[in-house]
């Protein structure tokens, strides 16, 4: 017998809702309405099948479909038992499902058959790894439904710990390949209930779930609302004519509708045919900001901040300061503490640019599978971001930019991304990228390498004299050379390239400290 | 190397305040002003000093003062090092703080002169227990600013875990000792995240810490200011023209002030002499309520709820429901669940009264040097309020009152709080007590004893037939006795002495569950 009376669980906020607002709207998808007490039954038989497929504590379940109010059935039922539910990236490739199946060794996996069946399969088929059940979520006869009737009619488990890892987010490719952030109960339900009375969530909040649930921003609200007792509706994908209808349908009081689903609603929205002044966040579209009202909470008012998968989202609010601060991401949420330190894990000065390292109770448990990666990003106690930070004089936070690898020239340290952004701020520059080339004097010289834009032209000493005004003299580029664009894989510079053509090397600790 | 990057202690938040807002105020008492940067610093110098006095994880502190920012700094410091930090209630008698002492067995005991000094020195004496160290805290020369001084320049440990007990209160005298109740790092954070908001604390937020901060009612937003980063203000004891100084002086924002306190301002305020206008929260006192705005927070409009000692404050929260509602107490935090309960820990239907337990994130590590007294009260990883509570149909939250003992009708349990409160309720009833008599045929029958008001007259048929229309039938008194006065045992009833006087007996489980 337990006797862990500190525990709470996403299963758990579910089960007190169903006590303290039975009859109340918790779930909302198509023509499906679920009370928070229908809610809190179906996760209790959700929980029972699982059970019986043989997911237990530490166990995985893999949803690999789009979409659904069962992404939330199952995450909470995966938090009464302990175990861990990951929604994968349905955009994926089948060769990167199969690598997620094989990562992840699911126990239970759910599929979809529309609009991503064959690849799902695909995957599945090169994966080795063989789930012990695989249930076709959609398939109107032998899915999702049927799964459930045939539950045990004997209780689930309540096995789920606070600390316990219960959502599952593939993110930082650093290596090539994606790690599975594992965020737990706690981290999900501090960051929730600390983000909920800043977004205006409460009680009558209806937050549609508009964005893909593989991203742990479209999560943040969709955890608000969960601890408020508001209503999570959700759509299966982007789509403009469903994404108003749907909020017309529940009257929606927000949503995860963000750059090019602005333009789909206002396209499926022609002559305002949709009501959706229920809505609340105007997004800066002449159209859409007539159809929607002001959001004046908190959030509304000052969105965003500094924040990673790793660490459920936001770290730092802009909330937390005032308009005429120096740092342009506001401060730290009171969860965490958010230190910027050098290559040997010293805290540098406000002012000076290093590495975001990060503890407290919104910091994930780890990346699943990784214990080398794991033991280095969380050395000392502290979650190492890869990210680059500076604190300011006022005490408020900037985010500079990923760290990829870092620069010597004598004792001083340099990041290649301050250098590229004073190089970026100049009119003529499109493009720009920076190395460290060999020195015998001060170990490396700093080599800019710019792409100058269509019909601009700059000289090498005016990017020179550009940089020496806006950062550090040891951080100007020496040399510069122009090419006519960077080589690049993906979204990323291939800084190894760069090396190979102009002479790179000497860095020190190799190329870089992370993986 | 400890890798616990979910890590997140008081110490940590001051830390973490002393980068984002080194220069703003953190502390104030008197003349005394105290930046973030500042108070981390003496912080820092606090934990070394009891470091070097032999404290560490698991030890204790005690103070036995009146309220001081060394309340503060000391319950950080101890928060730091896992300590566990104590203010002792100095109101006690000699024999009380001896009691303290011996059951606490602290490491350091710091001491106070002024006012209390004779009462703490005779506690001290009666004591067995012989701390390692005594600061008389309020000596000019030998004080705790002499003791500050002698801290070594060594860095103190940082070894002070999320879930450490920090803050120990006494309270719970069932059995006729009080026991101090462990609260967590992580109760007391939680709880301070999720009140901050609601009650409008911000950085800018001044709090007055009126109130003796031997109460955890006081410590509630005294949490809330420390993390939203807002300053909390001491003064020593509750006197009238020292609140209104101190008012004046810091531009306090909101204050523990209530009850005897606000007569003891307007007292003070003769004329209106000092500026109290920066305060928020109007108290019902026609001159008072012309000098402080109105608190238009969640929690100004609409205060309390049910809370415990043990759960570091409130349970639920009237703010969670609306005026309409059927309950009285609001609905639970989202940070417990609550559950009503029968004696075999089953849960009761909505509408039955039952004893309220509970489990979530800020319910206490449990009573300090009392193991069966913990395995008791946490059976079933549930912490047993002995309060009496009551879900109604629309899942609003009702506190009934003290679980005292319980009686039996057949197989019907009966509170004896729900049939005094229905005695109490007619207008001839001055105090009512209920007892339970052996009944051959019923197990027990009910019997109650009444004072009645002066120049006020009822008979037995009269009450019963007036707890007949309030309570189920097998509640009612079928008789009643008439006292002039309850015997009592300090506040409570004492119902050992009146089942001697009436024949009380046949209890089930004895008299009582609770110990």
């Amino acid at each position: 017998m337990t006797t862990d009376t500190a525990r709470l669980s996403l299963a758990d906020v579910v089960a007190q809702h169903a006590r303290s607002r039975p009859g109340e709207l918790a779930i909302g998808d198509g023509d499906l309405r679920l009370s928070w007490l229908d809610f809190d039954r179906r996760v209790e038989r959700c929980a029972a099948a699982l059970s019986a497929a043989g997911v237990s504590v530490g166990d995985r379940v893999l949803w690999l479909g789009q979409n659904s109010f069962r992404v939330q059935e199952l995450l909470v039922a995966c938090a009464r038992l302990g175990a861990g539910f990951c929604p994968a990236n349905w955009r994926q490739s089948a060769a990167e499902i199969a690598f997620v199946v094989d990562d992840l060794s699911p126990t239970v996996v759910f599929t979809q058959e529309q609009e991503v069946g064959d690849t799902v399969d695909a995957g599945l088929a090169l994966a080795d790894h063989r789930a012990a059940i695989i249930v076709p979520h959609d398939d109107p006869d032998g899915g999702y439904g049927a799964w459930l009737a045939r539950a045990p009619a004997t209780e689930a488990p309540r096995t789920g710990a606070s600390d316990a890892a219960v959502l599952f987010v593939y993110t930082a490719a650093f290596g090539g390949r994606p790690n599975a952030a594992m965020l737990s109960n706690r981290a999900i339900l501090a960051q929730a209930v600390l983000m909920a009375p800043w977004m205006g969530v409460h009680a009558g909040h209806r937050y549609l779930n508009a964005g893909p649930l593989f991203h742990v921003g479209v999560f943040m609200e969709n955890f608000a609302t969960l601890v408020a007792g508001g209503a999570n509706v959700f759509v299966r994908r982007s789509d403009g004519e469903d994404l108003c209808r749907t909020v017309e349908t529940f009257r929606c009081t927000s949503g995860y509708i963000v750059g090019p689903m602005v333009d789909a609603v206002v396209a499926a929205n022609t002559g305002g045919r949709f009501d959706l002044s229920s809505l609340r966040g105007k997004r800066g579209h002449p159209d859409y900001d007539t159809w929607v009202g002001v959001d004046d909470s908190p959030w509304g008012r000052s969105p965003g901040g500094y924040g990673q998968t790793e660490t459920m989202g936001m770290q730092t609010f802009n909330l937390l300061a005032d308009r005429d601060a120096i740092g342009t991401h506001g401060r730290p949420s009171p969860l965490v503490q958010v230190r910027v330190v050098d290559p040997d894990d010293r805290e540098v000065a406000a002012g000076e640019i290093g590495e975001i390292v990060v503890r407290g109770t919104t910091v994930m448990n780890g990346y699943w599978n990784r214990p080398e990666l794991n033991a280095e990003r969380a050395r000392g106690g502290w979650h190492h971001t890869n990210d680059l930070g500076r604190y300011e004089a006022d005490g408020t936070f900037t985010f500079v930019g990923p760290r990829t690898r870092m620069l010597k020239s004598a004792a001083e340290n340099i990041y290649p991304i301050e250098v590229e952004n004073a190089l970026r701020s100049h009119p003529a520059v499109a493009d720009a990228a920076v190395i460290g080339v060999p020195d015998d004097t001060w170990v490396q010289s700093v080599k800019a390498i710019v792409v100058v834009a269509a019909d601009a032209h700059a000289s090498a000493e005016e990017l020179i004299e550009h940089c020496r005004g806006r950062i550090a003299g040891y951080k100007k580029p020496r040399t510069v050379e122009f090419v006519d664009a960077l080589p690049r894989v993906g979204f990323a510079v291939d800084y190894d390239a760069l090396d190979a053509t102009f002479g790179g090397g000497n860095y020190p600790g190799g190329t870089t400290r992370s993986t």
